[in-house]
This record gives structure tokens, C-alpha cells and sequence, in this order.
């Protein structure tokens, strides 16, 4: 489906629920999907860093998209992933993803090499290129270790490179500036900026940013729907308030034991738990060679969803 | 005087004016503090970053904290920054405040060391035996690499040893968790947490903050002002748009090329470049070994000024 | 072929000789393995960091790695490059490297996710368990954002999981105490250390490193050998005088501009200007989206291969 | 004293040993200063990282210099840190330096501000204007969070700002390729390059560096005095084996549990317990807020020592 010009509203990153034996859980992705589509969301993430990507080897990777666009049958868009190192390994999964149905992707600067702001530049020229679908930026810092600046963006954004930016940096003085620009230059129209930083999605959307990409979405999608309506009527206490109890909640995000286990396991894995007690998917196993939570953890992670009001 | 509990507001970390020849310019800064508070800032924070507190003797430090606490006369607090690297040093600031009027204390974490949170904890707790002010604490991970985790600061927070928080750490999202814990655990009337991040202040306000210590307030003390109190009386829409103005007239401090000047350089000469074409000092010169502005810089900084009508 | 245990000696990480066309340039690379065989190395690699795997696709892995392997036609043993994000993803690469005839394998520990010492043993566990070929665990830092430190690497040498160890981390006092460890604990004889910081091979190898992988050594095998030659015969002065003459060399890394182009860029782009100007390969192109060395740049590693008299 | 030009040998840089109650323990650091004297050190280091010079007050500070200028006496050049955050403050420690009878002085780079390498070369310059003393460079970036590259370095040295360099950067690569530039400039008979790595002395030896400052020498003088003989006689193996010895010893600076307390109590906190232990000073505190070593850690310490030969 044709994507909307800008892109708006809440877009969770789905989480890529797994078999105890490691395999995509399809039956439970597709009703993760379902459950999302409910709640009223504008659209769907698959395979960004929620969705385990970096975890999934590329059959895995295609299964789980082949499963959303399903799922999706149009009702919104889905947004692929295609997150690898550099330019080449990129366009050939942006390739699969077309293939496969989605309706726009999702590229990171690239990484494990030690890059430039003209490369970053160059790279998304490039996927742009070689497709047709519209491309979003993916500005995750924590991961790749650079961030996507307002002088590589901007330019990019205002020759057609870019449909939209996600921003998962944490930055968002820079997010302001970017915004703030944006505008000024009339790109708002055509460049969708989400953020994709579940605590100040409030903030962010007051700052003008047209819509969010929370992780935490997977788990409460009804609160993420209820904040940006909130914010979209100008009823800005009610969306802090809102955004107070999704704060609240991200504490199952560190649920886990910091040194017992990376914060990518204690993340994704809080997310999975909170899904499983929800009854979302079957199983809460995260891909190896993630740690697992432990039962203590499991328990703060229900406590947490009973103080959100999202079990009794 | 006795502060305020909690203390709200616009605090702005004055600027440290400078003579040519590197003397403070007491004359200037008294100026620059007579300028806030005409401009109704509620409180004045001394040797900040902002205030170059790196770059001034132990001297230079008295005669700026001695300047500014007689300027403000007893109308509005006045908060000191007692920056150095460890407990022992630290505490001599704090005494040397003391002695030249300070209302307030506000200490970083150990820096220069490889420390640890049970060490930085401490650290608060050795600072506010040693004096009877009130002690902040001063999250700048970017000056001194390591970050006030509300894992540190709740329990200084509910012992008293902290009256409150400055959070220069640009992590609005753990600002917003932070905020949740603080009223959850009822300390918000008498935990003060000021952000001072210039650029995201709708936001953290919304969020809940009870003020701002920014120092484009030196240059702008009338915008932060009435976005502090837009965002009291719930004109979010305004805050949201007097936000935006101060975001764009934020890039005087990047005016300077960085090819050829460190960050504080050009954020610093940005700030007095400003502050002396508005006639607020008389002389822009930094602290050495810092690079300053060239003609073309401190031209950009002029149009900035004008963009955002502080000048014709 | 069965590798020596330990594994001893100078083994170049090849660099992949591309097309103008970015194809793999299978009759150069075949060229530079035949030359480096010449020169009396030990080993090969192939696909490491300075074989741009992160650069190549899984087509143009697979020829990269079927080239060296015939042209090594079991002289020397092939160590492969395995490198991917986690562990599904490598070990899909190394059931490929075995297929087309790798000897070894060398993977790094998981990078883009948040990681954990926890993970990043299991990690090297089910790498190991899922195929037969021996295990090098490669340490760089610079681009997984993790160290492998000595409590992650000793119990997976004392286990067999690991067969060796590259280290390209440039944390030379942690390899000393490593080395002396794998001493103490009678590991030197079955677990191999390899220094992969082409400036330090005299120092690492009087400190009891069982071998080097230097991306220098591409452009000087001969250097290599000797200065192993040397420092095996007990020559440290010699030893050290041809580290030297290598260490003067490397300059060629930096040949490229740093504001016009990324550190790989400039460190890849001299490697392979240098094998141009030899006359080892054909083209001296980096994959996309590197930034070429400009022709001022290329006369730079013309000059520096002058000086250390391998240039006319 | 004048000092040999270059300084060359083994140059410890001093604990400063605490009283119970955290004031400078003069009785013990005398002691200190003659036992490395006795062993044949060629230097004395005051007031570096290893002296918690970051958590001594001025007044401390003073009476550290003074105390060891007293008990050298003469017999060997004294250095003295002057550390601080920016050139105006480090100019009052060298003035102070100067007058407790310093001769000559070490400086870091400017540390808590965002700095650059043109200002961290006037800074270098300013200090040296400041004062007639030799002004050594202190390379440190776990402390100051910036590289003292070539350079930076290299027109220091040519233009005699400065006298030397005491590299504890770790990097190993990047002192090599210091040291033959310095030779290629004809600087090395003027330009002094100390490693201040304690466990890479052999190979930095071996690459033409001149001498070192080990913290460890503080615990084991008689190993590096033994080391640099066996280095500077040529005979590398008998150098290599010292190393080994002392790289077990080095142990006992992770004596300390990392998870209860930070690198720099764990690393000086282990010196001192040794130091105890081995009856050279009274008490082993360190200055607040460092955590102690428990008694397990410091039994940790007593074990290594004996495994060194240094406890029966």
C-alpha cells in the first residue's frame, strides 16, 4: 500500500515472538499484529532492533515480515527493517523486503566499520536507488555508534533520499533542532520525523514530531494510541499523564539483572514477558545467545503490568 | 537568603564576562545579573559550565560569585558552583561560597578518577556534612563521564542530602523517569529537578520539572521566562512556540567552525559574542586556552540575534 | 588442511581486490595470496576487517574465500572471517566457509545489540558446537564496542572451544597479562595468540604472542617475515629495527584526508592504493560507500612505499 | 637539580601514603621516596595520578612536593604533577610547584571542557611561558578524555615547549609510531619519551622509549630498576621475563571487587595494601570517597605478593 505523505501516528517496532526451539513464532506474530491493529495503531514496524533483527538470519528475517504484511492485509502500512553493516548487504535485504511486501524500509548509518558523515550520506543515496519504496533513517546511536546529524538529514530529507527519520538516539535537543529546521525549510510536509523514545513521546510530539515508534507499544499499544490522540486534540495534560504511566511501566525494560545479562536481553526480554502474562504470544524466549530473565525478574516485570493497570 | 523548597523557576547559569586581559569584568557581570534579573529569572546560578568555573582561579571564582551575590542583593537566591575533581577539593569550594554569600551549593560527580555510584553517593553526602547549604547535584556527563543514575540520586534525594537536581545530561528520558520516581515516592516538594537542557524546557516542564537553568538564558532571559510561564498556566502551545524560537537562535553556539575550536569554545564564545553585541558586556573574550569566535562566526551570531528579534 | 596447534607465524588478513565495478577481483586477490605465499607467510585470512567483509555481500564472501582457498591450494592453512551481528547469523557464515574449504574460523563477539561476557561465551560456544573447524575469537573493539577480556577468553581456551585468539583491540598491557596467564595455566600449547597491531609485532612477540596478522603485511609480507624471523632467532635489535621501517609505513593509513573521509576509508584505501602502485592488484577501488583516496593522498603511499624501499 | 637531558630510567610516580584520618602521612611518604631511592630509581614522580593528586587539596598537594623534594635531597630529579581542569588553574600549581622546589613539572590536557588540539597545544605553551621548569606532557585519556596525538605532540617537542612525554594512553601502536617520528626529527637526544604503562615496559624499551613511570614501582622498584638494566645491556629475554613477573604482580591493582568500587580505588587501593603489607608505609587509606579494599582483596594483594617473591 501507498504510504501516507507524511507518515503519522504510532508505528510500533514489532517484537518477533520465537518457538522455544528458536524458530519464528508465526502464529503468535500474526496475533501480535492483530492485537496491535485493534488498538488502533497507524502502522507497523517489522524486523527494527525490538523485532531482534540483528538476531534473525535472513530466512528468519523474511519469515517475520512475510507474517506482518499478512497479518497487516493493508489495513497500514508496514515498514521493513533492513538493518546490516554497509551499502551492498543492505540493498540486498531492502530487495528481500520488497519482495516480500513491505511498504517502506528502514536503514541504519552503517556500522562495525568507522564511518563519515559523507558515507552516511552516500549509503542511504544509494539503497534509495536501488528501490522504489520509500526510506526511513534510523538514527540508533546506542547501536551503531554514530548518530544521524541535522547536516547529514537535512540534505537528505530535501532531495527525496529520505521519506522520514526514525530517531532512536535519546537526543532530543538534537531532535528539536532537527524539527525545528525541518520546518523552517518546508520539509515538514513530505519528511515524517517519529521518534522512537517511548518516555517523551508527550515532549517530542508537543515539539512538532508527526508520530512514534515505541518499543513499549508492543506491550501497551491502547497507551501509545491514547497519548498521540491526546497530543493531536492539544490536551497536553492528559498526554503527560498518559506518558507518566507508560514511564512507569518501561521499568519492566530493566526488569532483568544488569550483571547477569546485556541490556539488549534485559530489554527485549522484559518486553517478551510482559507479552507472554499479557497472553500476546506463547512464548517469551528471546534469540540466542540472549540471558534469559530469570523467575524474579518475571515477577517484577507482572508487577509492573499490574501497576499499569494492564493485568489485575 | 533562604531558599525556596523546592526551588522553581528560571535559574540561568550567568555567563562569566572577561577584560581583555582575562580579569573577570565585574562591572559586566554585575551588569549581566542587574539584565536576568529585570528579566524576572527567579534565581542565579555562578560558575556553571557556562560560567567557564573550569577555566577561573580560585580567585577569579570569589570575585565572580562575590560580584553577582551583591548584584542580586537578596531578591532571588543565588546558586555556586563548587567544580573540582574530588571530595576534599570540592569541600574548599563549598567553604569558599560559603564565605562569599552563596545560597545554594551545586557539586558534579568526582571527575578526572575512574569512580563508581557508591563512591559518587559519598561524595554528595561528604559536600552536605561539610557545609549547611543546600546541595544540588549537577548531572554532566558530557564534562565529567559518568552519569547521576536515579539509582544515585532518589536515596540522596530522600535523605536530604540533596535539595535538588540540575540535569545537564540531554537523557530526557531518564529525566522523565526520574520525575515519575521523585512524586511517586512524594519528594517533589522538597527535590527540586531543573533541567538544563535549552532546548527540550516545554518538554521536561510538561514532564514536570520545577525549573530551568539554561544558559542561552543569559542571551534570551526574557524567552525563558515567559516559556516558563506559558508552562505554568498551561499554554502549551505557546510554551511549544516561544521553544522553537530559542531552538533556533540555539545555533549561536555552533556558530564557531569546529575544525577549529572545541565545543565549549564555540558554545561559550557563542553565548558572549551575543551578550556583547547586545550591548549586555564589553568584551567577549573566553577564558585561555580557549579558540575564539572569528569575525565570520560572531557574524553569524549577529543574524541569529536578529532572526530571533533581539535585534533590529 | 589441519591446522598446526598452535598456529605460529605471520598470516595477512588479505585485502578483497575489487573491480571498478565493485565485483570481486577474483584474478588480483589470487595474485595476492600467490604473492604473500611467496613472501613465506604462515597463513592466510580472509574476510577479516581488512578483507572489507563488512563491505561484501554473502555472494562476494563466498568468491573472496573459494579464491584464496585454491590459490592456497593447502600450502598454508585459510582462516575465514565469519563475521555477522549474533550468533544465527554467524554461524550461517561458518557452515558457508566451511563448504567452500576454510580451515578455520575466526568470529568476533556479537555486535549492534547490547551485549554481556555471559553472552559473548555462549556466543563463542554455539559457534563452536555447530561446526568442526577450529575457533579464533577476534578482538576489535573498534568495531564491536566490546573487549574480549581475559575472564571471558581464558575458560573458552582452557575448554577448546577457542583455538586462538586475534587481537586487533591495540590493549597491548592487557595481552601482556593474557599471555602470561595462558602461561601460567599451561593453555601456550594448544591455544594460539596472535597480535593483529601491526605496530607492536617485536613487543608482542617477545612478550610470548604466537603470531601476528598484520593488514601491513598485504603491502610488506617480506617485512613481516623477517621481523618474525628475527624475533624467533633471539635478533630483537634487528627485530625492532624492521618494526620500525613497518611502523614508518603505516603512515599509509592515514594518507586519506580524516575530514573528507571515515578511518576504514582512508586505512582500506591506502592498503590497497599501495598493492595498486605494486602492482599486486588491478584497481585500487574500495566498496561503496568508502570514500576514495584522491590522487594528493595516493601520492602520499607512493611516497611513504619510497622510504621504506619498496618503490623505486 | 638540572635534569639530564633526556630523562631517561625509572621514574615512579609516588603514592601519597594517608593517615587514618586523610591527612598526608609525611613520616611514610619519606620513607616511600628512600626506599625507591635505595633501589636505584633514576627519578621521583610527585603528585600524578598514581599520588591521588586529583583528590588532594593544594595545601595537600604542597606537602606531598615538599616532603619527597626534602628526601630526594637532591640525588635525583623530582617531577611534580600540576593538575588541574585549564591553563590559568594549572599555572598556579606549576608557580606552586616552583616555590616547593620542583624539578620539573607534568600536565595533562585540559579536562571537564569539550577541548581541542589547537587548544591543547596553547595550553602547553602557556603553561611552559608561565614558568622556567622542564615541562613534561602527561598522556592520560581514561582521565581527560582526549589523545595527545603526534600530532599535537611532535611541534611541542621541536619548538622545546616540551621536554617529554609520559605516554599512559595504552596505546602502544600510537607510541610507536611517536617514537620514530621523534628519531626521523632528530628529537630524541632532547625530547624525552616515558612509558607510563606498567606492562608493555620491555617492548616500549625495545621500540627506543626512554624511560618509565610505573605506578607498580611503587611495590616492586628493584623489578623495573632490574628491567630497564636488562633493556638497556640488550639482553631482552632476561627484560621480557621481569615483564612477565611484574605483569603477575599488576594483579593486584583488580584486587578490589569492580562491582562494589571504582578502577581508581581498586588500582591505588591495591598499591597502597601492598605497600602495608610490605611494611613501606604506616596505613593504607586512600582519599575519599574511595571505597577500601575489603580484607578478602587485600588477601588477594598479600598472595601476589608472595607469588613475587616479594612477601616469604
Amino acid at each position: 500500500m501507498r504510504l501516507a505523505v507524511p507518515l503519522t501516528g504510532v508505528i510500533p517496532p514489532l517484537c518477533t515472538p520465537l518457538t522455544r526451539t528458536g524458530d519464528v513464532d508465526t502464529r503468535s506474530l500474526a496475533a501480535l499484529a492483530g492485537r496491535l491493529l485493534d488498538a488502533g495503531v497507524h502502522g507497523l514496524f517489522v524486523l527494527g532492533s525490538s523485532g531482534e533483527a540483528a538476531y534473525l538470519t535472513d530466512a528468519q528475517r523474511r519469515t517475520a515480515l512475510e507474517t506482518v504484511v499478512e497479518a497487516a492485509a493493508g489495513r497500514v502500512p508496514v515498514l521493513a527493517g533492513i538493518i546490516d553493516m554497509t551499502t551492498a548487504r543492505v540493498c540486498e535485504h531492502a530487495a528481500s523486503a520488497v519482495a516480500s511486501g513491505a511498504d517502506a524500509l528502514v536503514a541504519t548509518a552503517p556500522f562495525y566499520t568507522r564511518t563519515h558523515p559523507a558515507e552516511i550520506a552516500d549509503h542511504f543515496r544509494r539503497i534509495r536507488t536501488s528501490t522504489q519504496l520509500p526510506l526511513f533513517a534510523y538514527d540508533i546511536p546506542l547501536a551503531v555508534h554514530s548518530k544521524l546529524t541535522a547536516d547529514i538529514v537535512l540534505p537528505l530529507a530535501a532531495d527525496g533520499t529520505l521519506a522520514g527519520l526514525k530517531d532512536s538516539s535519546g537526543d532530543e535537543g538534537a531532535l528539536r533542532r532537527l524539527l525545528t529546521d525541518v520546518r523552517r525549510r518546508g520539509l515538514d510536509a513530505r519528511f515524517s520525523v517519529l521518534t522512537g523514545s517511548e518516555l517523551t513521546v508527550d515532549g517530542a510530539l508537543l515539539a512538532g514530531a508527526h508520530g512514534v515508534v515505541p518499543g513499549l507499544g508492543n506491550v501497551d499499544p491502547h497507551g501509545y494510541v491514547r497519548l498521540y490522540a491526546h497530543a493531536r486534540a492539544g490536551r497536553w495534560a492528559e498526554a503527560a499523564a498518559e506518558q507518566d504511566r507508560l514511564a512507569a511501566l518501561f521499568a519492566l525494560t530493566d526488569a532483568g539483572d544488569p550483571t547477569l545479562m546485556g541490556g539488549s536481553s534485559a530489554g527485549l526480554g522484559g518486553f517478551k514477558a510482559a507479552l507472554r502474562l499479557l497472553g500476546a504470544i506463547d512464548c517469551q524466549a528471546t534469540a540466542a545467545p540472549q540471558v534469559p530473565l530469570d523467575d524474579e525478574a518475571v515477577g517484577r516485570v507482572r508487577k509492573l503490568l499490574e501497576e499499569a493497570g494492564l493485568l489485575p
